[in-house]
C-alpha cells in the first residue's frame, strides 16, 4: 500500500469509512447516528421534507476544475436549496457515493469535509449513506428538513397581483462555467469560486415563508424556466423586469467576465442555472424579507407564462435538460 | 426519433419522467407529491427513520442478468429492509437515478414498474428522486420508515441469554449469482430469481419490534459478518448452531444447486449476502414472531464475536467489500 498519495482501492470500505465520518456533523436533531441499519431523525411537528439530487462527473462537475470540497458544499447546497424553497429548515443529509478505485482518498475527504463544512454552521447532520465502487464518481445527496408548523410553500400558490421577488445570485454560476470552459477563470475568480460551490441564501426560504411567501422554487435550471414553473403551476403569467434593472448589482458584476468572453450577460441573468436562488411571489404590499428583492409582479394567465420587460423573452425554452431537446 | 426501441437520449428528460411517474405509488402518507422543490411526508410519532443504499451496474447487477424491474424490487427491497431491521414500518422513497444516453427507454420503465410493484402493495410512496445522464446506471435509494411510537431496534442491545433468531431466506441469493456465473441458471430458477429480486420478511421488522426484540439488523453481507456487527456492538458473543440444523429448509433447497455446482452449501449458508433476512435477538422465553425460528443464543463476550456449532467459523471475515479486504 504506497503511503503517500493512495488510492480508494489502498483502502477497505471501512478504513475509508473511517477517513470520511470525522468530518461529518451528526446534526443535534438526530437520534440515532450513522452505524445501524438506518438513522433516526426528529419530526417535531409530524411532517418532513423530502428532496433528492444527484451530481455526477463530467456531467455536474469535473475534478481539473473543482476539488472534492467543492463538491461536498455543491452537493450539500443544491439540496438544502431546495429544502429552503419549501420554507423549511434544513435538518439532515443522506449521501450516497460512488467512486473508482482510483480515486485518490484525499479527494474523498476533501468531499466529506465539504460537505460537513456546508451542514455544520446549519446544525444539518450527515445521518447516513452508502459507498460503493462503480466507473465514475457519483454523489447522490437526499436533504430532510423541518416546515417548523408552517405551510410548506409550493409552486402553485402565485396569485394576480403578488409580487415576484428573487433572493441570492442570479448568473454567477454560468459566468463561472463559462470562464472555467474558456480556460479563463482568473477573469474573476469569485465567479468560478461561485460556480464551484455556490452558497444559497439558504435562510431566506424559511423567512419567506413566514412572511408570507405564496409560491417560491429554488432557481436551479435558469430564471426563465424555473418562473415559467410557477406560473405554470400556478395558472399565472409572471412578468418580470428588464434583468439589468432588477439584477443591476449582479450584471455590474458579470460585465467584466462578459466582456473578456464577448458573452451576453443579459443571457447569463435569464438562463443560467445552477445559482440556486430562491424566486419567490409574495402577497402584493408584503414586506420582503432580506435578501429578496422585487423582480417583478404576477397577472392573470395571459398568452405567455413569462413576460421579461414585457415581451416574450428570446430564450424562454433554454435551460438544462439531461439528455436531449 | 426511431419508433421501435427507443433509447434515454431519444427523449427530453421530461418526456422521461413521463413514462416513468405513472408506475410509481404516491403513498397515501404524502402531503405533497413529487413535483415541487420537495415533498413532504408524514411522520407521526415526530420520528423518522432514513438509510440508504446505491446500486451501481457492474457492481451490484449486470443487465444482462437481471432485468430493469429485477433492479427496481432490488433497490426497494434491500431499502425496505434496512427500514424493517430497525422495527419501522416503510413509508417513502425517493431514488437517484443515473442512465446513460444509450439506456433502452424500456428498461428505465422496467426499473420503474419494479420499484412500484415492491412499494404499493406496503403502500410506501416513491415520493420524489433526481434523472441525470452519466456512464453508468446507478440507482440511490432513500427509504424512509414510521417506528410507531416503538423504539428502535439497535445493533446494539443483545444480551447474554437472548436467543438469535432469523427471518427470511439464507443463501439464496449467493446460490443464485453462482448459478448465474457458472451459466446454469436453470438448476434452480427460483434461487437466480431471488438473486435478482429478493423478497426480505418486511413484516417481520415491527412483528420483532412488537416482540420485544433487543437487537436486530438486515443481513445483506453474510451471516457471519452481520451477526458479528451484533455482537461487537452489544459486547456480547452470539453462539450459532450448526446451519444444517439452523437453516435445515433452506439447506435442503440449496443442495441441487451445490451438487451442480461442486459448491459447498454451508459457506452460502453462513457468508452468503444479499438475501436481506433479518436477524434478531430475543430476551429468553419471548414467542417469536413468524416468520422468525431460533438459530443460537447470546452470551456474555468470550474470545470470539461469533461461534457456528461451539467452534469458531473458518470464514468469518468473509463478506462483501467494495474495495479490498
Amino acid at each position: 500500500m504506497p503511503a503517500e498519495s493512495p488510492v480508494v482501492a489502498d483502502l477497505s470500505e471501512q478504513d475509508l469509512l473511517d477517513r470520511i465520518f470525522p468530518h461529518l456533523p451528526v446534526g443535534s436533531r438526530t437520534l440515532v447516528p450513522p452505524g445501524d441499519d438506518a438513522a433516526v431523525v426528529v419530526a417535531p411537528d409530524g411532517r418532513y421534507v423530502v428532496t433528492c439530487d444527484v451530481l455526477v462527473e463530467d456531467v455536474h462537475f469535473r475534478r481539473r476544475w473543482s476539488t472534492g470540497e467543492d463538491v461536498g458544499r455543491r452537493a450539500a447546497a443544491q439540496n438544502l436549496a431546495d429544502v429552503a424553497a419549501m420554507g423549511a429548515r434544513p435538518v439532515a443529509l443522506v449521501v450516497g457515493l460512488v467512486v473508482p478505485g482510483g480515486t485518490p482518498v484525499a479527494w474523498v475527504e476533501g468531499l466529506a469535509r465539504g460537505l460537513g463544512d456546508a451542514c455544520r454552521p446549519l446544525d444539518v447532520g450527515v445521518v447516513g449513506g452508502d459507498l460503493s465502487g462503480g466507473p465514475t464518481i457519483v454523489v447522490s445527496v437526499t436533504a430532510h428538513g423541518d416546515l417548523e408548523g408552517r405551510a410548506p410553500v409550493l409552486r402553485s400558490g402565485a396569485r394576480a397581483g403578488d409580487v415576484v421577488a428573487y433572493a441570492g445570485r442570479r448568473g454567477w454560476s454560468a459566468a463561472g462555467l463559462a470562464l472555467l470552459s474558456a480556460g479563463l477563470p482568473e477573469t474573476d475568480p469569485g465567479l468560478t469560486a461561485f460556480y464551484r460551490a455556490p452558497t444559497p441564501p439558504l435562510d431566506a426560504g424559511p423567512a419567506a415563508a413566514r412572511a408570507g411567501a405564496t409560491a417560491m422554487l429554488d432557481v436551479s435550471d435558469g430564471l426563465l424556466r424555473d418562473a415559467s414553473r410557477i406560473a405554470r403551476a400556478s395558472g399565472v403569467t409572471l412578468h418580470l423586469e428588464d434583468p439589468a434593472v432588477a439584477f443591476v448589482q449582479d450584471a455590474s458584476r458579470l460585465a467584466g467576465a462578459a466582456a473578456a468572453l464577448g458573452a451576453d450577460l443579459t443571457q447569463w441573468l435569464l438562463t443560467g442555472g445552477e445559482d440556486h436562488g430562491l424566486l419567490a411571489t409574495f402577497p402584493p404590499g408584503a414586506p420582503l424579507p432580506e435578501p429578496f428583492g422585487a423582480i417583478g409582479v404576477v397577472s392573470s394567465r395571459g398568452s405567455d407564462l413569462v413576460l421579461v420587460g414585457g415581451e416574450p423573452p428570446r430564450a424562454v425554452t433554454t435551460g438544462w435538460d439531461h439528455f436531449g431537446d
